[in-house]
């Protein structure tokens, strides 16, 4: 085929890309390569045999994401607030029990020992500068030291530290002892604090996308129209002071700047040739992403609140650690969401699919009782096995790469700007890291391309 | 091209590659395929401007690795011990004081601490069961605790822990934070002990090859003849319960059977279809290597041991913290060899070549005089920075692998076989572990075959 060129290539057609692409279409001849036949990324929307949608992949806004509100609502898209009303239950020790706000119902000595440990966490964590992590005074103490140790350190109760390591689960997807602390804290404080992280009303996971998130990415699709070209997977991009050249399974772009809107796993799966500098090569080696399994049981109705609860909780035996009421509003099906994290998504991503739901399903039932085993309709997403994702929510790293690599992660190379939400200031992690990180990359590209 | 068939295709030309196609290559059809044009892998020569060569690459053979004595022997090589007459320095607290033997001349206090703290090291390594160590007891705890942790709860003065950073640091090019600890203890365990790994008589650092370690692996290609194909980087697998077809930049290969005989992170830079399997693909990108460059200043003669010194030295502030005397026995110019590890290796892979020179001949010069800076010449290798290697000695777990997915380290996935000595039970992270992977991964090939 005949050789495009273009202006800036981006790849990747997550919403990090996409927004990318939107920033910079006004002006500039855009092209964006998605490897798979859709867009979206991290962000999946799943069919029901009723027809109802429901995000497999990210799917929460909350208040402090303004980028993210500000997209739905430059988009048309309408929120509703995840359903938070009745009790919450929280199993620990074989037993049930109900509470309310945030943190379970404990003994008085768990929840005052699990207080202390979030407030010394956040108390570290305000202190972080979001752009320069490795700057901080304790940074090489902090960057040395896993979640693990930190909990250790802090945390007398077991039950308390079983709970803070739920958090972090639920948080990254990740056991505390892979974590480096000094990146907890980072990324704690680019979402704003901790509890904003772990929280529902005022937290990240308020609010959610009439329709689904999915949609938003179909949306920027839409305007941006013949530019985005789909199933083209980069499989070499040369590169060199003048441009780049990207060899995808169905020809060749050239570019004068190109913008690589993927997780770090994914950018090494591409050649690059020069071949990457080795501090980058080694930094994206170190930053595997999180295991998750999105797990939705469809319902006729919301049965669970008639017993007064509101669907979430959180501790128990089963693969799923942490539980939502995810019905829409205004839909009469009700819908249990439940994540399978960390070393548990690790277990259950290579068993039979049928294996997995019953599984589920059970553990909803320690919940919400044995009508949580009936369900009309089931779906699950494991992101690990997804090729070109393989792991949610985000990267994440291990002790010693922000301290010492970590300087590299939003550098361009020559040519070369990086995107998506693993570059992100704010919202590391998050769908709003991922516009941050895509706005960020965009003036970087104008500001190169005005000089040039 | 013509698409040539095999029955075994073998992907990398280390010593692990080459071993496994000289176990198969009698009864059944090898081809062996090198991303470079060079055989070795992680060995390679270095030719000085007087014609000495010299490894840039692995180059000790020690009492233990039975099966690479073995292999020196059968291809009519011979070895001669490391230069270790003399006394040996150790740079501490800005002083410089002369020892013999493995440990270093310290106040006795330091040194019992020290002597504690490898002790209940090697007492632990000594227990794990090299096949499986993920079976031991307390393997889940010792795998949520970093090398780093261990230190801080074991030693008591900070000379003590700074003594064992230094050695962790030799035998694997990574921070003690960085290393899961029961990775740590498993890896010495599979070379012997800790001790082994650390000494130079009756240890891995025991003899040389005359000439270089390369050569071993061009005698074996020698061997092989054109069943070894350079400059061929296999891109695409496609693999299934029939066999496998290879594509490279030059043509496809099918064949029956395959061994991946390279490093998890080169593994990854191949794609795969289908995908891997999604606990293959997250074991992988979380094996990244150590950090190592290799330096060599070459002298009219070793003036060193006119002092009376060895020329091995452990400590200092410079970029080198571990330096010997790397003199090949018979020649005339004396050698000092010096090795920038870790979080060092990464501060000066991105450096100018003529400031890490520098740099090198004056930790050199701190510990033999100022004659050091006065090379007839010089060479290092930045093996991060090679794009089909980056980074040594080897792959390295951190806090979490071991227990979750080591159990698919060396596991055949249909007809892929892995090898190489990131798979190895014995000398993992070493030439012999290379060959053990090596031989282990032609059994399972011919048991294979024979029932296929």
């Amino acid at each position: 085929m005949a050789v495009p060129d273009c202006e800036v290539m981006i790849i990747g057609a997550g919403l990090s890309g996409l927004q990318a692409a939107r920033r910079l279409a006004d002006r500039h001849d855009v092209v964006v390569l998605e490897a798979r036949e859709r867009v979206g990324g991290r962000a999946f929307a799943h069919r029901f045999a009723n027809g109802d949608t429901v995000d497999l992949g990210g799917q929460w806004v909350g208040p402090g994401q303004r980028r993210l509100v500000g997209l739905i609502e430059e988009l048309g898209a309408t929120t509703y607030p995840l359903w938070n009303e009745g009790e919450h239950l929280v199993a620990a020790g074989g037993r049930l029990k109900r509470y309310t706000g945030t943190i379970p119902s404990l003994p008085v000595h768990v929840l005052l020992d699990l207080n202390r440990m979030l407030s010394k966490f956040e108390k570290m964590a305000a202190e972080i500068d979001v752009a320069e992590p490795w700057a901080h005074a304790r940074a090489k103490e902090w960057d040395r030291r896993t979640v693990a140790d930190f909990m250790d350190k802090t945390g007398f109760t077991a039950a308390a530290k079983q709970m803070f390591a739920i958090g972090i689960g639920a948080v990254f997807c990740a056991e505390p002892h892979e974590l480096s602390l000094l990146h907890a804290l980072f990324y704690a404080k680019a979402g704003g604090s901790l509890d904003a992280l772990l929280s529902v009303e005022d937290g990240a996971q308020q609010d959610r996308v009439h329709g689904d998130m999915a949609g938003l990415a179909e949306a920027m699709t839409g305007e941006l129209g013949d530019r985005v070209r789909l199933g083209a997977p980069a499989r070499v991009i040369r590169w060199s002071g003048d441009g780049v050249r990207v060899e995808t399974d169905d020809g060749a772009y050239t570019a004068k700047r190109l913008v690589l809107a993927l997780p770090p796993n994914q950018a090494l799966g591409i050649r690059f040739d020069p071949a990457l500098p080795s501090s980058r090569d080694a930094l994206w080696r170190r930053m595997p992403a999180g295991a998750c399994i999105k797990c939705v049981a469809q319902y006729e109705r919301p049965f669970w609140r008639d017993e007064g609860l509101s669907g979430q909780a959180v501790g128990g035996a089963g693969p799923v650690h942490v539980a939502f009421d995810n019905s829409e509003a205004g839909r009469e099906a009700g819908l249990l969401l439940g994540f399978i994290e960390g070393d548990q998504a690790r277990v259950w991503s290579n068993r039979d699919p049928d294996d997995r739901r019953a599984a589920v399903l059970d553990s909803f039932a320690v919940f919400f009782g044995d009508q949580a085993r009936e369900p009309i309709d089931y779906a699950d997403r494991d992101w690990t096995a997804e090729e070109f994702t393989r792991g949610c929510y985000a990267a994440f790293m291990g002790p010693g790469v922000w301290t010492t690599l970590g300087p590299e992660l939003r550098q361009p190379m020559g040519p070369i700007h990086v995107a998506g939400t693993e570059t992100a200031r704010e919202g590391y992690g998050y769908f709003e890291g991922a516009l941050e990180a895509a706005e960020r990359a965009a003036r970087e590209v104008k500001a190169a391309l005005a000089t040039s």
